[in-house]
């Protein structure tokens, strides 16, 4: 909940089996925690392509009814998160088209750099855009390519576009799956009997029973639909950016993303952390939920017991009413809640997966003292988030970073903690087994690898 | 989520402060684990009750617009849980009356035993019911008592009241709380500057910012008016029944409840456990997230590592559909799934807070086998739940109870663990700093303090 | 909708018949036009008393799955008009309770007069109401009583109340029906086949299929339950005050009420004014719909061509937004209309059924004139209304009509129309076949039938 | 309601007026009668075109809020029927579109018998469509032409399209209007102080008052900016084949349409229809409400006495729910009720405005039999019906029109009348001052102007 940093998108898709709809359904119901907006579903039955999309969750947006008013033996769906601004129906996927081609539908996962030169140049020929969405120009370009097979205009349309994608695309009965040649978003590959699935990350897998085979490699194009997948365009060999923040704190702990197991992977920082930044205390309190596996790593390192000092409501609605008279610290009150009987008269350790504006972690550190804590000694498993992203994920402006604009002693002093430190970007990388060459970690480091520059200045913010 | 038991409501009221009705909002709020299908307040303004109630949670019930519908000083409020058949909107509490006395409103949690009785002798008088809950009955002996000031018209109406009940009553301006003579259910009393909070636990304080001051004793009956609470009724000095439960599992982690912190009582349980029934394995992993402190406790006595070896989906609605080929272990796995990489290879303690069916532990235990686990050692911090409750606890039917039928053996081949260890009800009590003898045991034990027999087969299904 | 006045209630029951709350459902809609605020029905299966009540329309209040939640072979009905304060779903009908009697229904079109009195006695004895109609106070008469059988408790409870009902009661599988003994609303007596049909108005009946047999007389109180209705209490022979006014607006055209046709009385009405105030003119106009029965016998027997010269929307909807800039008459524009092409350079008659506040008509007369008729000659098919209703109508205050304040001349004036003639109370009587003894006309006349007085000032505000 | 034929949709737009969006919600209010499906209104305010469509009538699909979020001076509106199967959220007008030009709206009344082609045209040019409906085919017209000024585009755009056309376009804040060159659907113009108004008829002025200019005439395409419209294509001089059934049934009575007041045509037919089809009877009784200027005609020639014998109720909502046992002639009964006393012992001339099924008018003569009328004489004041409409009006299947097979004679026994007359096509046209040569009466003579052919056979359904 301390993030500040939004997952903007989940994908999910199945081919080739009966129930292909009710099982995206299950699959979008894992992955809910990528996109809380808007959710939507797509299927083909062999003549008709059918779509239900609506705002909220998952579980709201689908009934027993919208699902057989999907039939088919292929579907792929979508949840969106999405700024304010830009939030309504129309930008709600799957997107959907009926072309010359036939029917076409599609769910992506980032953000194009170059959308709005391709949007503004579709446009001026004529192209009528219904949504805001980057991912719409993907559909045009589908639609207009003069290239006769639809897998060739697929690899025409990917050609055209830079930036971030992990994408579905069902033409007909034929499903594609893609990811852009630098990878910031994951997509993994799994088997359910004989039918395809594929999703944002295997949780999906685990809910409806299938294997999981492998990712799609970072720059790969791949159809779905014999016994192998048939590979459209080869993966990149170098190049590759994963985006790291998928295992500081999106993607759920038991998925397996980029190849390893995200539990692991934050227990691991947690340990390296009690190794980088220890502290002289007496428990271990973690943020829950996410601060829960670096919390548990830090005290196994450290020998310090984790205490269950803060208390998550899960009852928590989407808005609060307060009284006229407010209450100090209400917002992260309504949310969290401290357990005297545990941190009163303690130094406590606080540990948290990420800090992005403090004000969180401030009002955390305030409730800890309010019911008696001593000291406390704020440990975040990753390093300060001093820069924006555009491939995909919903960041603050850079002025609201706190550790853009401040030192950490600075930091340290505006959440009230007694101590402060974060995971060197070093330690963040050898909590992972594999080469730590492979992962986008601009946000933490501004090194934006698409871009081959330091500074994200270059790119408007209406470009995002 | 293992329990099975469920509470049946919260209630929530303060007296002497300009934003009341908010304060109760937000008291409800932290309450709403103890009852998700319906809420509602009352508040008096000085001249008219106003009343909003409606099926839902909290955060759905109130929105700006309602909670401004209820001015005044003094309001209460209350969540409820029920049984599919008495669901509905007439049973939502606060129930509010206008009567000879003025306007009358009143929130209750708890059963009486002797509901059906004073009903049907109301009903032969001419009282109209409107609902089928127990606590109507008190409105109508309010209604009709002749006793002529409105604390004599409400200790006569709870002496005829035979079984649990922790009560919130306003009269027109005037605040009372009352708790049964046994004191099945909590009743606790804060401040709140110079205003009067009480509430089902003491959570509910702290998200308001009120100071907590004592419980209600059992017994007890008090006026909230002046600067002392003025009682009414003093409180019983034995025969305390105390529901244990809440302990075990209904309260949250962050209340102090019947003198103690829940959240330590839990952990002692668990290293209680840990002593108990040790286990040969490499992790233990706990049901999140009512097992994680009874999980904490077993760790840290046995000390073998904690492991988050299960994820809990935050996003669970209140329905699913599955699909038409039914996925195996399909209902634990929409809210649980298993860590391969923690629990893979590993003889796995799991640990949870009670056993009431066995079903959805035996769908743990195979998730985790499926993911790897070599062994699975069930440890239940709590002894084995052979009786139902007619307290104010909807419980199974006894049948239903797997413990009331079977042997630990044979429950744990039903779960499919390699050994099941549950806490002894002397373990149980030895978590309690306090004295033993003022608990309900009577889920574990079948001993039923107010009826002083072994079993319940006594009461009709009808009374509860 | 020039009237101002608004019946307040419309009543429906049917006994034995295996489709009786479908059959209700249908005869509510055909008394629609008596209440559009809250609708609902109760029916009874043998075992269980099923009730469906809601805000709204028939039509919205009620689906397939409502009705088939109403089994059973006894059924009744209410459609209920409220003013603003007292427009809430507690005051919805029918009122339903559990008694010792068993399960009662009760549906009441009417006013008590001493309402309050009896409330305030009952309370003071202790019962709780749940309404602030007056209706409620029959059910707490009836399940007070001690007479032994219902139809005795049915009798007591009658005798108590003092003022109008048109009543309908379900007392298990038992359908009763009375009549105050002043008549003053109606309720009309059917077969459809072998089961009773009750109603407030005929118009009902044809709707379902049923003979209209005759009028529950006033007094007079029936049990329906074999071939023939068992009299309990004998209707009155004088003292007979029947409500005029559902001649001269509230009841549907195609309704028999009091033993008359409805639409023949009306036409009537416009002949006798065409006699009394004659008027030089092109065409005579209706205010549509109420108008147009009179203005067919004011245009018949004047011999001047009627014209459709008006035209109504029949797609109005409760509410209209208008524009910053606030449009003349728009109020009664997006209801009603002019044809320039058959009134410019006319002078025109325009004939409505009263005349309450004026301002209606004072629109409708500037309408007529922008559309280019010369002269407008207003003429009212009743009496100047000038005496509120204390029976079931819901009338403006005294100083609201128009008729209570001013002159002929003056309310000519302020309308500004050419000339004014109201129908004499005579001449209204005289449109009437039967007796015109047997009408309460208080609203005309100020002879208050029950009070035995002629001014209306002994009853407070609260009593109505 | 006898009709069965349907408008498809009405057109509303406002240019230079502070409160556009308000007053287009107005005059789409007026034209509810016109389509009752959808509605949705769109404004430029200088920036951002704004748009709000929904699905219901337009009271249900505005309120306050959603016309504070359509700003500007120019907006433009749209209400529609549509058949079952196309019949959504998606085909809801005005249709908006972002392209190079700006921001593009238009609203559209017609059909167009080349849609199709143009549709699978534009998509093998990439083109994307969201809807079925025929009018997105102008949008992409629109957006693709590569004529420089907007005014260009729009001429290409409409040259290509052939079929039935009223059209109103904003493209930023420039507001056009259209009509095709055979003129089949209305569009009037008129003046709001220095506002323009467009409307497909003209009552929508009256309600906004604004003043009645002039019709846009058949082919002209207008631009409203200045003082005077700006005449972009002058209108056709012949070929004319304006629908006629606009003057038989669809357009409101208040309406000035084709240059005539429609309430005086209609009287004129039922003038003439008595003078072509005399009865002996004792009462002309109005299908109520659109037979009853006919009927009026019709008593006023035949010297017959015109009787309110018919009821119509004004409740009538979507659906009813039948009891299980069906009810006699249910389906018109909800809505029409025969008044005994005016009916009984009378021949009765019963008049309509046009039959289309035959179905409804069987049960309306059963009604006046039931109600005790000894002969019904049924008139209709207009020609057999006998052939589909293919330029915006929604007719059932040939093989549905009673006309197009079977006789006068065969029509009379199957309605159960006494004798049957149809006013002839030369009746009807003698019914306007204007020259005969200006309509279309295909439904009628099966001349359909625009295909030069006397059979609609080469259209198939799909172009419909």
């Amino acid at each position: 909940m301390a993030s500040g940093f939004h997952e903007e998108c989940g994908v999910c898709a199945v081919g080739g089996h009966g129930d292909a709809a009710n099982l995206v359904y299950l699959g979008l119901y894992a992955l809910q925690h990528r996109g809380q907006e808007s959710a939507g579903i797509a299927s083909f039955d062999g003549e008709t392509l059918h779509v239900h999309r609506a705002m909220g969750h998952v579980a709201e947006v689908f009934n027993r009814e919208a699902l057989q008013k999907l039939p088919g033996q292929v579907a792929l769906g979508h949840v969106r998160y999405a700024t304010a601004g830009a939030s309504s129906l129309v930008n709600a996927q799957p997107l959907v088209a009926r072309t010359h081609r036939g029917a076409m539908a599609l769910a992506h996962n980032g953000n194009l750099v170059n959308a709005a030169q391709l949007r503004s140049a579709l446009e001026s020929e004529g192209a009528i855009f219904h949504s805001t969405a980057d991912s719409e120009v993907f559909l045009h370009l589908l639609a207009r390519s003069r290239a006769a097979p639809v897998e060739a205009a697929l690899l025409e349309a990917l050609a055209a576009a830079a930036g971030a994608y992990a994408l579905v695309v069902v033409c007909n009965e034929r499903l594609f799956a893609a990811r852009d040649p630098h990878g910031f978003r994951p997509l993994a590959l799994g088997r359910l009997e004989d039918a395809w699935v594929v999703a944002s990350e295997s949780c999906a897998f685990d809910l409806i029973g299938a294997r999981f085979l492998r990712e799609v490699a970072p720059g790969e194009v791949v159809e779905l639909g014999d016994k192998e997948p048939t590979v459209l365009r080869q993966g990149t060999a170098e190049g590759w950016a994963q985006c790291i923040f998928e295992h500081v704190y999106f993607a759920r702990p038991d998925s397996v993303v980029f190849g390893e197991s995200v539990a692991v992977v934050r227990e691991r920082m947690g340990m390296r952390l009690a190794q980088e930044h220890p502290a002289a205390a007496d428990v271990v309190v973690a943020v829950p939920d996410s601060g829960l596996p670096a919390a548990l790593g830090f005290s196994r390192r450290s020998g310090l017991p984790l205490a269950l000092g803060l208390v998550r409501n899960h009852y928590v609605g989407r808005t609060f009413i307060e009284p006229r008279q407010s209450i100090l610290h209400f917002g992260v009150k309504v949310k969290l809640n401290a357990v005297r009987a545990l941190v009163a008269g303690k130094r406590v350790v606080l540990v948290d997966d990420s800090l992005v504006r403090g004000t969180t972690a401030q009002k955390i550190v305030a409730l800890l003292k309010a019911a008696g804590a001593t000291e406390v000694h704020l440990r975040i498993a990753s390093p300060p988030t001093r820069h924006p992203c555009f491939f995909g994920i919903d960041t603050p402006q850079r002025q609201e970073l706190i550790a853009a604009r401040e030192s950490v002693e600075a930091i340290c002093a505006f959440v009230g903690a007694e101590s402060l430190g974060y995971l060197s970007e070093e330690g963040m990388l050898s909590a992972f087994t594999a080469a730590p060459r492979g992962f986008c970690t601009a946000c933490f480091s501004g090194r934006y690898p698409l871009l081959g520059r330091d500074a994200p200045g270059v790119l408007p913010k209406e470009e995002r």
